[in-house]
């Protein structure tokens, strides 16, 4: 039977996860990324069903009562997870699944898929994290320094991952997770 | 001309440098490891020109001066650095050199030596450093609680190296430190 493979890509807010998902998947348009729900209102462009999954709070929490989430956690009020169904169907399809997730939702994911591959995004340094999160946003003072205290947070953790990336150089960093995804395949299938 | 490679092994207090390094050199008794200099007292068993080179304070500033340091930082009111011509020695007899040192020492030595290979040790969650500084040392609760705090101040800064190894098991990371540098040597012959 085929199976595929679940890739976790963590790290902190302004690291650039987003940036490099969307690279990788230009690079291997055959990847599934997962889209996430969330009972958060719909920005400005936003598309139901691409963007997220946007479901109101009563619906979301039925949902997790049902188990239909594979993750889920909440923040500033809001719920945000990953529903299972959709995962479950690629991988059994021998898909490669993304998913871009935060912190406690890649550690959630470590419970029930103690075989995904899990991938922790480093910034080069924490003034280089503080650059890109001033020049990304119009935050005041108070959020970015927040931020910058999760962040440091996060990163303490990073050593629960089976691998940790610098994002410096964009390509570096793809050619490093594609290798990382290649080795996984070959031990896979050593095993077989 | 021969020349050696300078190795860099850095990571918070707690997280197991000294066992990593040790056994580093019991599998390679070939490889040098620099012994740092200081001005705080010899504890009880330690030798001179093993453990430490110890120094007062007044000669130690002399030799700041003279710029007989590769690096050197005040920590707790005592000074610590790593002695310069033994290092370049065994750099030019094409040796391996292993620096053990704390982040800003590993600052200024990226400074002096670009090509140093520079590894950072992650510890596998920082409820597993608190529970290694808990066990080893019989520091007060106060302490533990700054060591950890600057344990998190200091893996944040872990994007800075060009590696990141988390040590989860020992033999899995030595494997990975002597990977590593087998990779760095293969490099260093193609570029020849």
């Amino acid at each position: 039977m085929n199976f595929g493979q679940l890739i976790v890509i963590t790290g902190p807010s302004g690291v650039g996860k987003g940036t490099l998902v969307r690279l990788l998947l230009e690079r291997h348009p055959e990847w599934y990324l997962s889209v996430s729900a969330t009972t958060r209102a719909p920005r400005e462009g936003e598309v139901d069903g691409k963007d997220y999954y946007f479901f109101s709070k009563e619906q979301f929490e039925i949902m997790i009562q049902a188990e239909k989430f594979l993750e889920w956690a909440e923040y500033a009020g809001n719920y945000y997870g990953t529903p299972r169904t959709p995962v479950e169907e690629q991988l059994h399809q021998g898909n490669y699944v993304l998913l871009e997730i935060e912190l406690l939702g890649a550690r959630q994911i470590q419970q029930t898929f103690p075989h995904a591959v899990k991938i922790f995004i480093l910034p080069p340094s924490m003034s280089e994290l503080e650059d890109r999160l001033r020049k990304r946003a119009k935050d005041s003072e108070a959020v970015i320094e927040r931020r910058l205290e999760r962040a440091k947070e996060e990163i303490a953790a990073s050593g629960e991952f089976d691998w940790q990336i610098v994002n410096d150089n964009l390509e570096t960093a793809l050619d490093e997770i594609e290798s990382i995804l290649v080795t996984t395949r070959n031990q896979k299938s050593e095993n077989l």
